[in-house]
């Protein structure tokens, strides 16, 4: 059943978003094919991430693996929460008429979420808070991985969380407006539900994770050290 | 000028909440007086307190000042969050109608802010994380200070930095609201906006905004101790 079998105004809509009689003024068409569009984002990363590794070992020319792929991971989080979602927070009243990459890329992305078209205010501030302290945040800690410094784990903890919680937030919403309130933001192909709003978002679940549990560890083990070591320096005053 | 000057029809409103017009349906007043509602909530805060108080020494007889006031918080925050906002989360979809003593605070709060009452999604979901995660944490968290845990302080920074990025999205997409969609949650008159919304809020940035420093802190002293340890124990590998 195609969309338009579903929702017979679809056939009148003037642009791909989902609910087709969604009112966007303004509105501009991606002039740039999605197969273009895509491996311009592709590029993005991969230069991101070639950079990261050339910047790594030239500073820590034994950096593990564990280390390099953390640092690839928050220099590819700095690029794209500074500049992606800061771009977004920063130009978020005129979303549908943007017609640059960046704007093509979130206008792509919307068909899986029109939040990012309509200012919705939890996209907007969460998207803000997202660009202003993740971003430059996941920079410094990209740096920090690579030269081995003690604050590199608290700030993890803090960055990642950020991330995962935002990311729980972001869906929780999604599906709770759909359950409760019947608002559909996601065009209704599977693709789109999939791949893009599930599988995108999904990264920033499964790493995060990953990285917050990693940082409690590190600083647990840390800090039982640091009690031990106080406890043989002054073992009356415990 | 009274809300009835600005807003005529708020003399025809059937309930205390802002903007005057809007749809509550089952909705039941209050049939306890505030002074009493605040009374039980400022009891059930001391009590909470008292058995912070005596449990802690009872557990640790030397524990300092510092570690007491963060368990006594925690405690607190664990009530709130499990139970109090657990309510709300649990009871989201018929707070309008609840008239025990949970349900009238909520009702009473909501005069500076109706999405308790509307089964806003923002709202709904991030309550929910925080009865959900912050609350049981905030349990462990209190035992952990009182036991001088390693797991202390990861934690401490875990559920401070969800408590503030909760706190700054909620008070965030209030404002951005208004200031683009118009849409007001709280009444006009400022005791509930600076009391209310301001003020009970405002504990929830100022207390784990230091909480979350502090675990940067110490996690960042005890990762560098073990760095140093570490070097000392095998100085070429480094």
């Amino acid at each position: 059943m195609s969309v338009a079998d579903s929702y017979p105004e679809a056939s009148m809509a003037t642009h791909p978003f989902f609910p087709p009689d969604l009112e966007l003024p303004g509105y501009v068409a991606n002039p740039t094919s999605v197969p273009i569009l895509l491996a311009l984002f592709a590029a993005g990363v991969g230069f991101v991430f070639s950079a990261t590794v050339i910047l790594a070992r030239a500073v820590q020319a034994s950096i593990s693996k564990g280390k390099l792929y953390t640092a690839m991971w928050f220099m590819l989080c700095g690029c794209i929460h500074l500049f992606f979602e800061g771009y977004f927070a920063y130009h978020n009243a005129e979303m549908p008429a943007r017609i640059d990459v960046f704007g093509q890329l979130w206008k792509e992305y919307s068909k899986s979420d029109h939040r990012y078209l309509t200012r919705d205010a939890f996209t907007v501030c969460m998207e803000t808070v997202t660009a202003v302290a993740w971003g430059p945040l996941s920079f410094l800690i990209g740096w920090l991985t690579i030269k081995d410094h003690p604050l590199r784990y608290p700030l993890q903890l803090i960055v990642s969380l950020g991330q995962f919680y935002g990311d729980v937030l972001y869906m929780g919403i999604f599906f709770f407006d759909e359950a409760v309130h019947g608002a559909v933001f996601c065009r209704p192909e599977r693709f789109y539900f999939w791949v893009y709003y599930v599988m995108m978002n999904g990264f920033w679940f499964v790493i995060p994770g990953w990285l917050i549990f990693e940082a409690v560890v590190e600083c647990t083990k840390a800090l039982r050290l640091a009690q031990e070591v106080g406890k043989r320096a002054s073992p009356k005053s415990q």
